[in-house]
């Protein structure tokens, strides 16, 4: 399989298929997005490969269900040119109570109808047409507990060895091969890092990169944490496993570092190439650029690079990447909207960048003209408020064909602008003001085919000093970590 | 203030002291054996600069507890080159029955108060004699806790801006440089990321770091986690702050990766640099070897090294590796028994390595007599058990100044033999066998002085394959991403 490019959509879920588990019109809609903005492979969503009672999710778990994928493919590939992946998923009980069952509460004719039902359902796969197929072992599934430092079985499939802890995921792969056969791809996705309390790290997932790669899987693709061990529990709803640290280092916050995960798609790399292993390594968490992905695929450090909120955000990134257009891509913030409505059991889409009224990122292909600010001009102001915060507010821009939003720009000292974060609405607080500095402020504004307004009056903003700088100390921030984000204002 | 080496001894609580807070005869024993290894700089345990009880830890709350540190000074100098720094701590109040006293609980005077204390505990550091003092702005303790992102209060001291949340630990920087005056080194520990959810990242510590380095502090020492938000409560005990995922963090175990909190430092020296502020960065975290270490200051992703549970297991480790004697070095295993015991409320030691009659680290500087096998000799084997692990046993080695422990090495398949891990036992449990492979092992006796034994025989088990490697794949491990380790065989 060779993909366009190096970018994956990674598998994200939706929440958009009814109860009865079969793709559906907004499925569909949502994939077809993601396929007219180019990305290399799109992962299509998990999808259970058990009968499971499972709310609003695929599944696969007989052949009733491939039509709709066969349906939802042939409309992919007529958008665009993308590989296409589904992920299949085994995932455990969980009850409203706050009950879970565990690895450890299985018997053994149930752990060989878990391989069995990924080996059937990877069959289905191939069988709907899709491009590769890719096995769940990260998060709070399954075959991830099986994995995890935590599996607390005490048999072979136990978490006395590192070996027991692989058997299980071991057996599902080979399963999977057997039936899909040696030509078609078959994708890991699994944590590098637990992040809990006696979790697993890099030590240990080095092994279970080797293994995987000596039994033939033809990526990895690398995620991190997702646990239910440190979820928090909310009253009368079951467990979501995304609410704890491990949680937050799935999907990283904008209080993260950028590339948060990358170490692990790197240390682990490195480690199966040093013994003579060279499976894709795909990297995911918070890589923001393109100019960033670039420098990871150059230094070597993943053999691909996955986004999931990033191309939610914008499924046009890859496209606009390759004209050459980055200025024109709508930049994820990483607020974590889309998360806390999957987390809330709702549809989940931008809540950050779309406007309320869509399910789907906005497009207008046909639309030429940037937004314009009122003849009065944007009237951009900066102001400190009492908590040491500044508070930002602009005049709305105009577009007939709709305002998606607004970027916003600043600048610390005597250093370049650089893109802050954005905002649907005009008005902004920034909680990162230190005394002693002069920030400086513009906006810009953009429509839904990333036309950009002119960039609007410049607002500067003196903190006082106090007693922050000394006074012989000078102060000579030069921006130079910022500028280099890679996105030009 | 001039190091002869890069070395720190970052502060560790040992629970040594007596309910009074002062510094007795095992304190100074304790930081004489430091001083004996020639550390760049040792940072003498977290001393309290108020009169709250505080159990088994020192005081410096009044000028009546200055003489005791003037005299382990005055024995500490006597011993070796080493610079000597006092860490200095605020905390605030916890109870057996869980609750404990947050930052939002206290009034503006209390908050100057703290402020003042540190000055005036500032002031006693110099006054004792020290080259330097540390202020302690990490883990659960009252300053860390008002930088926290999860700081709660609504004034200007709390958590609705950054500047908000610094303005004390500011405060209390500008204090002790007041106290101690402009040619006194001030340095200051902090988490670079506090490793709970909602709490503050890199993003966050490389603004924090900024301002320190705005107001002059001399060296940043950068810790991580440490916090009361994810501890886990044991019943009738008050909260330990390093027993949830955040403390893995601060002293990662076994299963972390060499280095793990190492991107810390780096992201904010270079963020501080780019800024034009050239403060001294010390890293910490699973440092493990002299190579290790080099490469660390050689690729300029740090300017300090530091090691806590490294140099705890073999305060000689700088002289050893000063004198090239690498080999000879005790390596941590990163047990984390010495963490058990503070949790316990025990007196801090290497429980991992050093012989159970010990307090402090054996030496015996007379011994050029290495450990020896018995005639029959080691007589090593491997075996593999019913879960998957292989279990090594030997005969004991024989040393009239007795056996310190032994040193395990493992080979994978055709790859070399690397330091897999010591035990004070002739026997040892290894989980990370897999099944395809053949692994070799032999081991080595260590005495008091460092002396080696001759290695005994070598023992090698092959893994029945099974279904874990497919006839067409041939295992090519060759070990070279151990072998980087740094330490010779």
């Amino acid at each position: 399989m060779t993909l366009p490019n190096r970018i994956l959509v990674t598998a994200m879920v939706t929440r958009l298929s009814g109860e009865d588990g079969v793709v559906n019109q907004a499925i569909m809609d949502r994939y077809v997005r993601f396929a007219k903005g180019e990305a290399g492979l799109i992962v299509v969503e998990a999808t259970a490969v058990h009968r499971s009672k499972s709310g609003p999710l695929l599944r696969l778990c007989d052949d009733e269900f491939i039509p709709g994928h066969r349906e939802m493919l042939k409309r992919m590939r007529a958008a665009g040119p993308s590989k296409v992946a589904l992920q299949i998923i085994h995932f455990l009980k969980i009850a409203r109570s706050g009950w879970r069952q565990t690895v450890d509460m299985l018997s053994r004719d149930e752990i060989t109808q878990i391989a069995q039902a990924y080996g059937e359902a990877a069959a289905r796969v191939r069988e709907a047409g899709y491009d590769a197929v890719e096995l769940h072992m990260a998060h709070a599934y399954t075959l991830s507990s099986f994995l995890s430092a935590r599996n607390k079985r005490r048999d072979e499939y136990g978490g006395r060895s590192l070996e027991a802890r692989l058997r299980l995921p071991s057996e599902a792969l080979l399963r999977v091969r057997e039936k899909v056969g040696a030509d078609f791809p078959v994708g890991i996705r699994f944590d590098g890092e637990e992040c809990i309390k006696g979790g697993y790290g890099l030590a240990d997932s080095k092994y279970i990169a080797l293994r995987f790669a000596q039994l033939g899987a033809d990526y990895l693709s690398l995620s991190a944490g997702g646990k239910f061990e440190d979820a928090v529990k909310k009253e009368n709803e079951p467990l979501y496993p995304y609410t704890g640290y491990s949680g937050d280092r799935t999907m990283p916050p904008a209080s993260y570092q950028d590339g948060a995960n990358l170490y692990l798609a790197e240390g682990l790399k490195s480690f199966i190439n040093a013994h003579g292993y060279h499976t894709s390594v795909v990297t995911t968490g918070k890589i923001t650029t393109p100019k960033m992905a670039e420098e990871i695929l150059a230094r070597g450090q993943a053999d691909g690079v996955g986004f999931a909120r990033a191309l939610l955000a914008d499924p046009d990134w890859p496209r606009k990447a390759r004209l050459g257009r980055v200025a024109a891509i709508i930049r994820c913030i990483y607020g974590n909207l889309c998360k806390n409505l999957d987390e809330n059991f709702k549809q989940v889409r931008c809540g950050s960048l779309w406007p309320r009224e869509y399910l789907h990122a906005p497009e207008a292909p046909d639309d030429a003209d940037p937004p314009v600010w009122p003849l009065s001009g944007a009237a951009l102001t900066a102001k400190l408020n009492e908590n040491g915060q500044v508070r930002l507010t602009w005049r709305a821009a105009l577009d007939p064909q709709g305002v998606y939003g607004y970027e916003i720009f600043r600048a610390v000292n005597a250093g370049p602008f650089v893109h802050l974060t954005s905002s649907m609405t005009p008005s902004h607080v920034d909680e990162y003001a230190l005394a002693g500095n002069r920030y400086s402020f513009f906006v810009r504004a953009y429509d839904f085919a990333g036309n950009r307004s002119t960039v609007s009056n410049t607002a500067t903003i003196d903190i006082d000093p106090g007693f922050a700088v000394p006074a012989d100390k000078t102060i000579t921030l030069n921006g130079q970590v910022e500028a280099e984000k890679g996105y030009a204002a």
